[in-house]
């Protein structure tokens, strides 16, 4: 698992696997007659359930300070596997399969479900709120690969902000089209606190959209 | 590519390639020697550019209705290649390589320099607002897997006037942290009126946050 974690896929060996875990490698063999297809699949399956501990949050106090407990875990993980992540999510990798493709799939479904059920519905989720949930996981994955490209920058508790942020824009934009999304945010409000991230970002944007009382 | 478009490339074959064409097998290969790989990839070049086609809008009037304009013709597109558009991105494809992967990155990028342009901001644009562009493009993205995946619901137009809304939305909530995001959204609000997207939404905003003044 250090291995495919630093390193692309195609750029770790049998004998590398072989030596690090100071075995011999007909030994790996034994283990994995499927060879190094195996092996990544196996390293792959454990680092997915290692992914979806990160989201297990106790469903206590302001949404938002959950949301960064879950992203502070995540982005740690991101920061730890870089080009292992890299690889397995930028695609056109030779260990690449529909299996491979399942579990991470599987990875990002959890994610959602964990994420929709602090949002607390009565109802199952509709359409609307699942779709803005799994818009905004893929926006996280993309802004990780970005952030992995771009030697780390910003830094990770900004970044976890700014994403942070970002969620409560998506979901009170859905809100403005969605009753059952609409009575989610109305309930977290209360938890919310002004020196929190809904706080500051309501004082920010404020000033922003000054200008358009015309719109109204 | 209208084999393409309809099934996953693992599902075209050469012989039907050369019928749907009109011509024999041994022609197909005359100009394709590499065979199903090397068609797939000509085919995908060329969708590419068809895509890349959907972008251009001109640099007039207010900045929402350019993007419904440029979303209308996207999700055109992803309306008539549904099982390629879908094999294709989600990956695990037995045709996906570095080159198609490459290709597909061709697009995206294309897609951020187009929305980035009409940002018209003075200074080339930072990393803030970069990310927020590829953010939001790869949710477009997902948002178009899902649809495809669940029976093109909700009705296309609807679809863009949501998208275009998470847009306003994630543009928003950057500027709260990014000068140059707020000079762009301050720069666009003037051209923007209450019939428009952004009326629509900020109207339809404030009552679901109207129970937030202790976050002020």
């Amino acid at each position: 698992m250090s291995l495919f974690a630093v390193r692309a896929p195609e750029d770790v060996s049998l004998d590398d696997v072989a030596e690090a875990a100071g075995v011999s490698r007909p030994l790996v063999y034994r283990y994995f007659p499927g060879g190094k297809q195996q092996l990544y699949e196996a390293a792959l399956r454990s680092a997915a359930e290692e992914l979806e501990h990160c989201f297990a949050e106790p469903p206590d106090g302001p949404l938002t300070r959950r949301l960064s407990n879950a992203l502070d875990r995540y982005l740690a993980f991101v920061d730890q596997h870089d080009a292992g992540f890299s690889a397995l999510l930028q695609g056109g990798s030779v260990v690449e399969t529909s299996r491979t493709t399942a579990i991470v799939d599987g990875v990002r479904r959890a994610a959602a479900e964990h994420i929709l059920s602090h949002l607390g519905t009565q109802e199952p989720p509709g359409d609307r709120l699942r779709l803005t949930v799994r818009m905004w996981i893929t926006a996280v994955e993309a802004a990780s690969l970005i952030w992995l490209d771009e030697e780390k920058e910003p830094p990770l508790d900004e970044l976890r902000d700014w994403l942070v942020e970002q969620f409560v824009a998506c979901l009170v934009a859905t809100a403005a089209r969605d009753e059952q999304t609409a009575a989610a945010v109305r309930a977290a409000l209360p938890l919310e606190s002004a020196d929190g991230p809904m706080g500051s970002l309501a004082r920010r944007v404020l000033p922003v959209v000054s200008d358009a009382a015309h719109l109204l």
